[in-house]
């Protein structure tokens, strides 16, 4: 089945707002998903569509402290299509956006628990930055979202 | 007491995330609140001193879909100093950073139940934008922020 990415837009929100706990397996997403990013970072936010149907978005924008870093704000992916290479589709597509905005280093967050996430960034060639904390040889930031909210640093050079 | 306006720096997040809620009447607002917002949004964000001490802030930045725009996600003051014009002179700040930008419009959400925000976007120049639904005379999105989120939108031309 083919897969077309196309840039995320607005009417995007509503459809994917009431969808990505569940892409999330149950887990609390949607209260970091405000629709301002939907909306205010077009150019480099993306969704994937399969068979007309929205199946997976990467909402990231070009950080205006640091003119040469990228960051990936949010990926969801719906699990029905899980390995088929959605994910993948959308980091390259953003990669390819930010290297056309002069943009040499993607940064983003995920759990330290997420091994799934872990994995995938490690195989899309993001490097873990240094932490404050390491479990299972995993650095990460222990309060890094708020106060029981503990991030891993991912960075990948482009 | 001397209000002092800074930008705001990823050394504020620490000790603002532990308070925010507090700061919101016990509301839960941490949660829209990404270390990001303190890290890649520098040119227009801005923390505001008393004393030596961090007594409100407001996060922004600028549109990368419509540049001509200028978007307030997040503005906090210490109830202790309310009345004492922090979140007037944050404010100020940003609408002079976006000004120096080119922008021209300031865009914002709020709760339509917050009578306290919409008093004082009101007396900030704020215009409510059309919404889906009215109560109280207030036009608003039902579910702007996904289901049971509803917002007032706001918006000033500078």
């Amino acid at each position: 089945m083919a897969i077309t990415i196309r840039h995320l837009e607005p009417e995007d929100y509503d459809p994917i707002i009431r969808v990505v706990n569940d892409w999330w397996g149950g887990r609390q997403m949607a209260d970091m998903l405000s629709r301002l990013f939907f909306v205010h970072f077009r150019p480099t936010s993306f969704a994937a569509d399969m068979d007309r149907r929205v199946v997976g978005f990467l909402a990231g924008f070009r950080s205006q402290t640091h003119r040469e870093q990228a960051y990936v704000h949010f990926v969801g992916v719906d699990p029905a299509v899980r390995a088929c290479g959605v994910g993948r589709a959308l980091y390259g597509r953003f990669f390819e956006a930010a290297r056309v905005l002069g943009v040499s280093e993607v940064h983003g967050v995920t759990s330290p628990l997420n091994r799934a996430s872990l994995a995938f960034h490690a195989a899309m060639g993001f490097d873990i930055l240094p932490g404050d904390a390491e479990a299972e040889g995993v650095r990460y930031h222990p309060d890094y979202d708020g106060p029981g909210e503990p991030r891993v640093r991912l960075r990948k050079r482009i």
